[in-house]
């Protein structure tokens, strides 16, 4: 399987929704694709620390991920990779495709200079704990989230 | 006690790496101050998204925040509020700042359009845990952290 990873493309934009949506955890928050995704797009395409990127086989959409790059003074002045809503289409999961997007992140945000990545994982995955420590992450903090 | 709000300026940055570094988790890796520091502070100046707070006793720089908005596709389009490196002058905690630091960090994420708050912190601090939880937040994620 040959495996192509570019940013996306508003014509991906609603493939991807369905990819974020399709997740028993998220499902019921993502929302059926409409005018606030295509806003979401837009905002990430106008921001220069921000890349949704998908990966395509055979034309096919078949997984993505949102990378912020963060400048900080923290940790010596580091920039850090934030990795938000990593999906892989359910029925091509267990095949390693999660593992080389992670590793397409990392690339990524090494020529972006940053230093660390981080992410956080709702605490109802387990199996996704498992995956992320798989890559070498530690699993070192508590995620808040708070709505506002 | 009058506390102001601001934006950090450049000749804040050396108060601003004390008070990051004056914390026993990250005294080791905060570094002294120095390039990396400047180089990072102009990366944060330069970002639409992102701003270094500070906030303003009596003339001194009491206490920090770094925050981050980002937009993205999950949760109906929601844009976030990252919140990083919160820090209060250990002379002065317990008097309610970090409180005060946090509300204008979400009045600031509101105003940018942010429905999320969301932050990770070191397993070794169960006070801040607490302290986020007294916030509303929901401690419902497992955070990793991988150097690259």
């Amino acid at each position: 399987m040959e495996l192509i990873f570019r940013e996306a493309r508003l014509d991906d934009l609603e493939r991807v929704v369905e990819l974020i949506a399709d997740d028993a955890v998220a499902a019921r928050r993502t929302g059926t694709y409409g005018e606030p995704h295509l806003r979401a797009f837009e905002a990430i395409t106008a921001s220069p620390d921000n890349e949704l990127v998908v990966v395509e086989s055979d034309g096919a959409v078949i997984g993505v991920m949102q990378l912020t790059f963060i400048p900080g003074i923290s940790r010596n002045g580091a920039s850090r990779l934030l990795v938000e809503a990593v999906r892989v289409s359910s029925e091509l999961r267990g095949q390693g495709i999660g593992r080389l997007l992670m590793e397409h992140a990392h690339e990524r945000g090494r020529e972006r200079g940053c230093v660390l990545a981080q992410l956080t994982s709702d605490k109802q995955r387990p199996e996704a704990h498992r995956f992320y420590r798989s890559l070498g992450y530690e699993q070192s903090h508590e995620g808040f989230k708070l709505p506002l």
